[in-house]
């Protein structure tokens, strides 16, 4: 699975002039050519959309295109370095969105950190587009921006290191637990990290059908009368923590089956020896796993982290496309719970046909995942009733 | 010149889906390039950004990329349609900077007709983009929005309506005296429509030397004194009409050696008549112009108009893809009247080379024109001290 080192020169090399460009469908090659695409011609496109506005979901690209959004709050683990030194992850995603789903996008960097601000910038801009892929925006924030725009916006919107890198931990749970003939239902799941990744994790395992997972931030066990949660932690602190566990990872860890790490620490060796037998461990912190994978697996049965240099990868990338264009295909106007379940389900089956506890999910770079999770995507918009 | 007529199947055929594709510039096959564009490593390139804001430049897309604006206030002939059914116009503008020019573009529509609103979203993008094409934007507030967003934005912004078309009819006015032999200094300029191009042609006509340009709107001339005009057509007033007209156009034409006709309007045969000698007439209106070109050719020496089926056909697309792209390349913070006339004189000069009554412009689809504006126009900025 080792790859020789990709060299800094490579790296820049790779982004100069940046990493997008434009293309028209339809070449320009002769005056009819303009007078279609351009004058006279285009006036009779543009004058059938304003008689009839659903017409524009035919006859522009809006509605097959998604704005990759960020306001460069919490890029990658750099933090809050603002928009314009977001936009190569930005163009980055809009690369990704094409190879693996063959969907348009266009990267849109916001230079206002104001939640308001930017659901007001979405809304204007709205004609343009016909999604919305949130980026790298920190937490909390992140969730009140999702939450609003979700309720400004007719189409769908998507955080997705939120709900991208929940989907792809559920799908890897469900491999997981494949290969060890564990049921979801029974397993007592630990997640360390509280934001963006971590709050979205803890709903879709609950969704899932998982009945007990604590969830801990820097200061230890959310629980329910810990004073100073903010308002996402409060819920938290409500919905989770079943067993009503306190005090920090070593409390948590004792006897669970599985762990999410979601923060940027490390877990030590002697804590991971008090899990349960079998169990699972994600340490999905980049480029620095919580635990070496190697070390984890001495106790674990299952081991994944984010990384393209060990064995299962745990990577938005397999689901945000495939999520993306069944939401368009459909027409959905909304992603539901039961969306990102589906492309949780399709990405697990997708890695069934090779099942190992080094393959619970399949490789990025796999070309029938997104299409499985697009199908499945859309059949669930469809049978949620969210389709135009 | 004649073409056969495009049917309704054939433009609707060249719409659906839209126009536009995004593709990335290099090609993601396997992991060591998901590597480069994606995690971990543009992590290098963001950071690098972050540390030096300059290197945007260089790492993303956004300085060789144009924002195509509208508000679709004034669409093609179809007057406010909104934003939604001006997006086929946009698109078609995208890919006639690609066409012509290899830029990258990408249509911003708005969901707001409030100039100030406007800005303020742009503002907030800035990061996203190297330039701003504002398009189709309804006079005057295009002149208001054009001059805000000049002032809150540090990078090259045209109303392409004004600014676009004024460069092109310099550029045919010059080739229509290098056919006459006359000089533009001596020549009297009766401009029809006081709109975004009849005040951007009259604009850059006076700076092209031009000492007498009468401007006529639906009222008849505009001159000094005459009530109820905006603070547009005030300053018009003051600044043109040397001779002190009053009247319409009947009062206008007498004796007038150039008419250039960019209103919905007609012009009766009988008023041509009673031009000077060797008259230029530019029968601008799309799809129907002022006077038919085969009657104008029975006074005029040289007749142009806005359409394809007709010799001289004055054509914006002479002049956005190149102007851009000399104002990209060259780093230019600001597009100047000498861009301007810069860019007029270089497709005079691409004419020149088989210059005639019926050829005192390059036809559109000329592939030398879009590169000799670009390079003038970075010569320009240059001499005029606006580039980084």
């Amino acid at each position: 699975m080792s790859q020789a080192q990709v060299s800094d020169d490579e790296i820049f090399g790779g982004h100069e002039g940046g990493k997008l460009s434009v293309a028209a469908t339809r070449p320009i090659t002769q005056a009819r050519d303009l007078s279609i695409a351009y004058t006279p011609g285009v006036a009779k496109v543009s004058r059938a959309i304003a008689e009839d506005a659903a017409l524009a979901k035919r006859y522009t690209w809006a509605d097959r295109l998604v704005a990759v959004v960020s306001d460069g709050t919490a890029v990658l683990g750099l933090g809050d370095i603002g928009a314009s030194a977001s936009l190569p992850v930005m163009e980055g995603k809009s690369v990704l969105f094409k190879t693996f789903a063959g969907l348009d996008s266009i990267p849109l960097v916001l230079d206002t950190t104001d939640v308001d601000e930017i659901v007001e910038t979405l809304v204007r801009l709205r004609p343009s587009f016909g999604a919305v892929n949130l980026e790298d925006v920190s937490a909390p924030r992140c969730f009140e921006l999702e939450d609003k725009l979700k309720a400004a916006l007719d189409c769908p919107v998507m955080h997705d290191d939120q709900h991208g890198t929940a989907i792809v931990v559920l799908a890897a749970l469900r491999g997981a637990n494949m290969v060890l003939e564990r049921a979801i239902a029974d397993q007592r799941v630990v997640i360390s990290g509280a934001g963006a990744a971590g709050v979205a994790c803890t709903r879709i395992l609950q969704a899932a059908g998982v009945g007990d997972v604590t969830v801990l931030d820097s200061k230890g066990i959310i629980h329910s009368g810990r004073d100073g949660l903010n308002p996402i932690k409060e819920q938290l602190a409500e919905t989770s923590n079943s067993s009503g566990l306190r005090g920090g990872l070593a409390e948590a860890l004792a006897g669970a089956d599985v762990f999410i790490g979601l923060s940027s620490s490390t877990i030590e060796e002697s804590l991971l020896a008090t899990m349960a037998d079998d169990s699972i461990v994600f340490a999905l912190s980049n480029p620095d796993p919580e635990v070496h994978p190697d070390v984890a697996a001495r106790y674990a049965s299952v081991v994944a982290t984010g990384r393209s240099d060990f064995p299962n990868q745990i990577n938005n990338v397999l689901a945000f496309p495939g999520v993306f264009k069944g939401a368009l295909d459909s027409g959905a106007r909304s992603i539901t719970e039961n969306m990102k379940l589906a492309a949780a389900d399709a990405i697990a089956s997708v890695a069934a046909d090779k099942l190992a506890a080094d393959h619970i999910v399949p490789s990025p770079l796999d070309p029938r995942v997104a299409p499985e999770v697009a199908a499945a995507v859309a059949k669930a918009a469809e049978s949620d009733g969210v389709t135009a």
